[in-house]
């Protein structure tokens, strides 16, 4: 295998909200150096406080204007402060967005620490502007694994510190306090998790009987799932192909793999662009929703050497094999969407007789020994988290549902929850929502009392039972 | 009030599916005739049989052409007869798309009786047609509320007739074999009941302990709910307004009372034909999704007095008021495609300073006293069902899923259904799906051991979760 | 050939501008009865004058709601008169939307004389009420050949009548006037001329030097030409399917030949609705535009044995083959939206093997010796004339831009037109659109003293050059 | 006024096509260095030729990928060798697309000599890549005035060179030669161009009567002029928006200032991301045009202060008024998408009370002394050129057509074109447009030799008369 990275040709693509961050290359580790904001607070742990701070602050300025909900809530419970004594272990993706969410749970009367969920995705500026406002914050762009442990136990457990809440993305705070600080998680009063990882974990310890705390699942609140999933991806979709291939939409045959929420989304925009979409699906309430909304719903097989951009967004593995790359005709992009990084068979790529040409950031030509090439996006991984930014606006739904969760059940009387997973109540679900209507200038219609009557709901919701999804 | 109906004015604007149906009008009641069709059997009640029948046989076949799910059914099951010895009172409406289901169930081993559930929307030609055929029909068009018992009746209870399975919609077979036939009810192995109503009533059996055997609700299933709400919709909202007014869609502005499954059909084909569209919501995630798909979520009050069409489809009462129909613009056409009658306030339209004139059939002018004038359409019922036509394609899938309900009720080993209403299995509702795929040339991509395996899944389904409802 | 036409299975599914008009099948010709209106009226020919008057005014009332541009110039000009002394030669379909040109010109202060352009057109009872309301109307439907040419001798010449002005549909009462009245043909001030046949009759006449007198070719004006072809199209391609056929258009696979602008409103509202949309196309340029608005550009051969529904839309002839039926699949329906009736070979149906079946009115089953059936539509005849209804909207562009024309060439200065065939001046065109924006609530934004100069334009338009066409 | 620009919050948003070209700053002007490529050649004048070729060798085979048309032409035309002793002046962009015409005008006989049309947009690593491949080529990014002068003289004049034809954009090239070597220009056998500007240039020569050689406007060729105006728009509106803001589109209120080709082609795409469109006319056709496509046509005042995103594509000057942005919310964006740049008045907001924020490359803040702010993009200018890369399919178009033109002027018979400026032929215009259906796997269909005849033409066409433009 030739594996060659032509740095030449590799120009960032992206916005600045990619960070490439080639200017913070400092050799030392953030743990080998003494730090201190300008207010000579030292609790934390970044990367160059003092020189990109002010960045960053100006980045979480621009994410707060796409942000109404969180903002929303954070104006309308800064009196109440329904999280006063609260002290909150956080450990999410450290970015603009995320950040506007810990400034608001402090706002709301929590003390937090918090940690980085993944080791590569840290906004350095970000991180320094958290620790420049006072907060306790350990997190830098590519920690090592044992880095990474290190900032999170920094969180769990410290001088003064009786955290009696988590708000975990992935599950490992929730892991590392459950292992290694039973008395401590003892005092834990909820779990809020918005993975799909993290939730399968709470459920496998609920299975085994060892959850002991009550926890809200955030990912499959409705409103969440519908953003995170449909709307997202038919705004990212676009932004993910063209920021890394410049590619013209109009006139390109596309097939999309798997017609779910994020399929749907994809489909839907290409198509307004003017693309000719295929649609493959292994279910058939689906296929056949693909088939009512005007697409033709294929075999792989049928369509493979005529289109010219392939998206997966099943969730599955091995979707695209090498054998349907080796049928691909010359110029075919390969990206994508869905939840997992195995719906590509990538390793199937590595192999002796086909040449790797980087020839952008996340932007890999794989050359067949005939010439033919097929353009790999983000070397199979999501291609809108490495393509793309995440519009704050998503981000502000997932925030406000996480600090609601967090409100519920800190407030919680004692016997409403159990230890045991929950979704967000129906009613929480719809303020969420409702956060986000003023800055759309929608105006909701109220129900009289007579034909609150008639439906038999109160005036002020919840207006749908609890397994109403659309 | 003057509530003139100027007759002059009164043309069909509808398809032969509409039964205008002036030729059988006929003083004689069907029960004081003796009828025998041409080979002589006589166990039905229908109107003019001989003059009828072939005319409704070519309306089934016509039908047949777009209901591939319930004809593949057909020819699948056909050897297996899996519903052999089954005795099955059948009450639906009686038109061309039912009758393809009830020659279907026969086909797979039943015998049936059938009543209409409904005394004005038996399409006589095809009963008559039905009965030709041989089967034991009771119904036809106009029947009074005796005659509609009457027919019950001879479903639920004849010589050498023991049934054990009842399709149902709306609850009146159910109800009548409970309250009258409590011993023949004791033999009925399942109820199949596909509507809002008659569901509701099952669950009120079940909520005071009278429910004795099991029921499958195909109302909520899937694949049903979503062509009837969604998809059909979608489809019926151009045709009631195009047949009935012959507006021209494009530039015409018009507010949707509702974004449920069915607003969100109207609303998007609308849009495609060129409409500038409003939606009004009382529920915040629903909204949210109208912001977000692009439409303005206003109040009512704010474009009443701009708007050229309105469309109801929320499920609530009053929702177009004397008030803003005061305010409307002459020539607004006002219409409900939600699911009550109640959502426009006719009745305040009936008042003596207001004359109602009957331009077309199921089309009226109300005229104010300045000549203002608004158009009503099938005076406040359902549009798509006075003024269109529903598409055998939709009916084919609700179709499906009621055969398959019998099958599975009627199939079932003991102890799998206790005496509750249970929804049609996941599995199931994919394969009502699947049966409509070939038809669209739509195929499905199989899973590969490996992917099943990774996935947890099996081969053949179901693929997904029951709570899962896109 | 055995075609059977099954009149018990024939319904009529449209509305009533369809003219259903079977109770006015009288055997006697209007031209051996004595008629005279109400008010003793007896300058006139049409049918049955008494009992279809009232109904043909409303008709006519309807019609007015939908024509705001015609109505809008009949109010603006009502005091000027521009048409005073006009009289008018007028040969027009006879319809609801004719009915309210005529009586704008009378309004305006001409007087007409008017026969109908088509035998079969039209509407008795609006011509009825025309009559009633004292205009000289000589037009019935179901004409000889004979009697077409007598209407129009009684248009042309009679006592104290010295027309000036033709109004024509065709050329035949241009054609007539020239041949039969050249001396009166010399006193006539212009033509107007709205159809395709009749400007290339002009065409002709002047290229051989016979045009006398200018005429204004209105159906190449842009607004009136956009409105024919590419709204009205869009608009009424699902209303003739679905009246026709009341098949489901979701999930449909659907060819359209040709992507002039008859193609794309076809293609649009189709996919709009769910259908899977392929073209076909000569043109390369409307084939690239086709393929980057997202359709496929096919060749026929490639998907006749795959699509459900095939619409013409070429002026082409034999686009669709009695080899292309051949290998349609069974059900697939076949119409035709172009400019000629040649378009698919019916002829070639016309074959012994083959039969008919009149299933509705203008719907047949062309069956196959082996069952295999095709629904042809309006006998291959123009599908949206036959099975649909025109939008009044559409009819009031062009009324409007016809009565614009009149006013133009009847008022103009000595020597502004020669004897030759012009277009709409741009800003009559400009004026035509300008009538029908305050219906649609749209409010034009007029240029600065600063922007005109910079433009080089004057503020009341004309906006753009002749040859701008989109 | 305050116009502070915050370097640290300046960030690349763009692709490689954007080359801010950091690492080529070489204070050393090109005339003052030798260069020579690796074969020796030094006829060229670029910036770093040994650094950069390969680079731009690179970019060329990229934009190779997505310009189908002009290397089918390179490739049918490659044998013939139709501009064989051409030798061309050539006065353009510089970038990988211009490139890869460049290359082909040679491939094809031709010899040239190539100065860049503007100071700021060349891309110096094609340049050299270029000069590495032997072509005589005398531009760099930020040229001088006089720089740009010496350039242009350098491809006018030389040993050894007589030029026979023009490939100018913006007229600059025509003028010199014209101007200054008025021998040299009398051995012109044609010229041709692509800007509005270089059109107007040529038609004001004509007018005084001083063109003595015939010219192609490519400008107005229908497949340049949509690709250019309608399709690109529809790209990149979305695409210029979003790298830059990485705003969510959904939900989002905009108001689109014009609706020709480029408002309509914004207007599309925005909506069909989910946004609510408005649209400003001062045509009452387009206006109209507007309505009917589902639009509401408003006065900027009506929306301004709701809307989130104003885009102006008018080709007018001052349509954004001072008085518009004060009353504009915060937070919302403003750009240009028109022709010119005068469309924003920008200078109304260099104003001492206003201050000036850059947060990105080509982004600013201008914040009123309230807070309010309000978001600039480009400064005013185009947004699509600063703000967004041009797909190289579009210009595939432009260059095949340019290619074509000179082919046409270069091999025409005397006496075909006289000293005027003339469209590309209908037929060549056809053939631009068939050189791109392979890549988009568009089928055309062939006329039978019966059609050819009923429709009297030719079966290579042309298809359609000149002047028509769809």
């Amino acid at each position: 295998m030739t594996r060659r990275r032509s740095s030449a040709a590799s120009t960032c693509s992206f916005s600045s909200a990619c960070y490439t961050g080639s200017s913070d290359e400092d050799p030392v580790s953030p743990r080998e150096k003494k730090q201190r904001n300008t207010t000579g607070f030292t609790d934390f742990c970044v990367k160059n406080i003092s020189s990109q701070h002010s960045f960053g602050r100006r980045e979480i300025e621009i994410a707060e204007k796409e942000m109404p909900g969180i903002l929303a809530l954070r104006k309308r419970a800064s009196d109440d402060k329904p999280l006063r004594n609260a002290q909150i272990v956080g450990c999410t993706h450290i970015n603009a967005q995320t950040a506007v969410l810990i400034e608001t749970l402090v706002e709301l009367g929590a003390t937090v620490r918090w940690a980085a969920c993944n080791i590569y995705s840290t906004q350095n500026a970000v991180a320094a502007a958290l620790a420049e406002a006072g907060i306790p914050i350990f997190a830098w762009r590519g920690e090592t694994e044992e880095d990474f442990w290190w900032c999170l136990d920094k969180c769990a457990h410290s001088d003064n510190w009786n955290p009696n809440m988590i708000l975990d993305d992935g599950g490992d705070a929730t892991h590392l306090m459950w292992k290694k600080y039973p008395i401590i998680f003892k005092g834990i009063k909820g779990i809020v998790e918005e993975s799909v990882t993290g939730v399968h974990r709470l459920y496998q310890l609920v299975k085994i009987g060892k959850l002991t705390v009550p926890a809200i699942n955030v990912n499959d609140s409705v409103t969440k799932a519908r953003f995170d999933n449909y709307y997202n991806s038919k705004d990212s979709i676009l932004d993910s192909l063209k920021r890394s291939t410049d590619i013209m939409f109009a006139g390109k045959q596309v097939v999309i793999c798997g017609y779910g929420d994020v399929g749907k989304g994809c489909a839907q925009s290409l198509r307004g662009q003017g693309c000719v979409v295929y649609v493959t699906e292994i279910d058939p309430i689906c296929a056949l929703q693909a088939s009512m909304d005007g697409f033709r719903v294929v075999r792989l097989n049928e369509i493979i050497r005529q289109v010219d951009i392939v998206v997966t967004a099943t969730g599955n593995k091995n979707v695209i094999t090498r054998d349907h790359m080796d049928r691909m005709k010359s110029g075919c992009i390969v990206c994508n969407m869905g939840h997992s990084n195995s719906e590509i068979d990538v390793n199937s790529l590595h192999s002796p007789e086909l040449s790797w040409l980087r020839v952008r950031s996340q932007v890999d030509h794989i050359i067949w020994p005939d010439g033919r090439t097929i353009i790999l996006l983000a070397e199979g991984r999501l291609v809108n988290l490495s393509c793309s930014t995440i519009p704050s606006f998503v981000v502000s739904v997932t925030a406000a549902a996480q600090a609601l969760a967090l409100i519920e059940l800190y407030n919680a009387p004692t016997g409403r929850y159990k230890s045991d997973v929950y979704l967000l109540p129906k009613k929480m679900d719809e303020y969420v929502a409702s956060l986000h209507l003023p800055i759309l200038d929608a105006h909701l219609t109220e129900l009289t009392d007579e034909q609150a009557k008639y439906l038999g709901l109160n005036k002020a919701g919840p207006f749908k039972p609890n397994y109403y999804r659309y």
